[in-house]
């Protein structure tokens, strides 16, 4: 397939150039993220962008306030250890302080409750206590196997901004690769932002009464990503609803637009426990069974064996 | 001083009431504040609730947008050791993951990176490597030392609402010591919130256009507090701006209208190095060297043995 420019996609990559200052660090990340899937992708292994968290979207520009999107990282930070299962090597461009791969597993212990100190006179060591780090031992050892083996790399994003030109300069990053690459869009992106140039400087001042927010809509990304920066990739979006009888159709409806491969459509109530894996052609509904929960089995792992599966398939096609 | 009913404090309790449902874990919470309000009360030790973090502020009933306030949590969190150090026992009311007192001084560092495996064999054991984790072994000592002595109790909020009610059920439970209690009000609270009739049950979509948000005035807690909720207590509140050019007047303002004892006032790009604190009487300035920043002096450190040494004369004049 060849990269076809069309209005849309065309216009939402220069709203990006217009609108949405280019960060600092973007160049020495795509550098960074060009060399990786390089090295990768001559030794003959699949690539992943995983994007977790959500956008810091700021109101004033010495931010003191902004509009956020609920996210832990959790879907992405478990989804890159699937998939580092799976024997792909993974970029992951998460929000800063968001849910990282296997520290994951511990977010929720203070560090200082699992630790203790082993001291013979002058030598103080200090051990963990592995009843309050449960499989210490072990997620250990994998997180220094793929550290070693040089298979996860961490990039981070705060704003919207940085989010946008990250997920740019990745996708040109990762073209070199043909459809080796895939795309797995778990960040929680804002819809809506405010223009750098209707924003205040300072702080508003709350002595000015009730707050009036007029915010335009961010372009969509994933027009120029799938037709211009990476028109090879197998590229995986996520649509997120609280009403479930909307979310087929919107699923359906973004596959229509953006001519991409698959969509993850979930519920915010139950989306721990079932997905749904729509493509053009095909509805695959994925749920874990009381038992499955119980034994710890996360639903990422199916997933993720669903998707690897249909990028093997995919890759075949192209080749 | 006796508590005096006024408007002001009185119309604000009446819209708390009203426009922000109770959530159901107050009344615990509301217990066990008591509790170590009064063990540490009548042990002859002074109590500081300290409030810490941003307050998330919901867009939609069933929440996927909220607006947020930029806070890490760093002042509240480093400000609490140094009360602990100074006598204080304390209550840390902090935003659900913001930084925590002592392991807030390794939050940067992945804790896969700072572990290593000591196999001889069987029994696998997993130390830190101190190196990675700089004086851990004494912070953990001091850690230890608190929590053994029941000196430090979280409690956590995640929105505005669980903020402001949980600062109610503290004052309430903190009016048993009179004046030996301090309120250091170092949070992040937004101005702004969305009532609950107007919000919304679904996510908000973006197919619907431009979004237009308008957010009404939060009620000023510091007004009941101070009048009506613990009238005996020696209360700090924080002012931050962008713009220096209007910080002090805007201290002296609030202190005109609230009646409490002091203002720390801060300007967002020098916090951390910085700060005036506003009296009514006097306005001292207190602000870190290169040479203590070098040294690794932390603003707060002076803070508070400035606001320690005030709370005490103020204990003096009441008795």
């Amino acid at each position: 397939m060849a990269s076809v420019e069309t209005p849309a996609s065309s216009m939402a990559e220069g709203r990006l150039t217009e609108e949405f200052a280019v960060p600092s660090h973007v160049e020495a990340e795509r550098a960074r993220m060009a060399n990786f899937a390089m090295r990768h992708g001559s030794a003959g292994r699949r690539v992943v962008l995983i994007t977790s968290g959500g956008t810091k979207v700021p109101l004033e520009s010495r931010t003191v306030r902004f509009l956020d999107n609920f996210s832990s990282g959790r879907r992405g930070a478990s989804s890159a250890e699937y998939f580092l299962d799976s024997g792909y090597a993974v970029i992951f461009l998460h929000r800063h302080r968001s849910l990282y791969p296997y520290t994951r597993l511990y977010s929720g212990v203070n560090l200082m409750d699992a630790l203790h100190m082993e001291g013979d006179g002058g030598s103080d060591r200090v051990v963990v206590d592995q009843q309050a780090l449960p499989n210490i031992a072990s997620v250990l050892k994998r997180y220094r196997a793929v550290k070693e083996a040089g298979l996860l790399l961490p990039v981070e994003f705060s704003t919207l901004s940085e989010y946008l030109h990250l997920l740019k300069a990745a996708a040109q990053a990762l073209s070199s690769i043909g459809p080796k690459a895939m795309f797995y869009l778990a960040a929680a992106v804002s819809d809506f932002y405010i223009p750098a140039s209707e924003m205040p400087e300072h702080k508003i001042q709350s002595s000015n009464g009730p707050l009036q927010i007029s915010m335009n809509m961010v372009p969509k990304m994933l027009s120029p990503l799938v037709k211009d920066w990476a028109p090879q990739a197998f590229v995986i979006s996520f649509k997120l609803e609280t009403d479930p009888s909307i979310l087929l159709e919107r699923a359906r409806r973004a596959l229509d637009t953006y001519r991409h491969q698959a969509v993850v459509a979930n519920v915010l109530d139950t989306r721990r426990g079932y997905v749904v894996v729509v493509t053009r052609e095909t509805q695959a509904e994925l749920a874990l069974t009381e038992e499955d929960a119980h034994a710890g089995v996360e639903i990422e792992e199916r997933i993720i064996s669903n998707l690897s599966a249909a990028h093997s398939s995919f890759i075949t096609l192209q080749g």
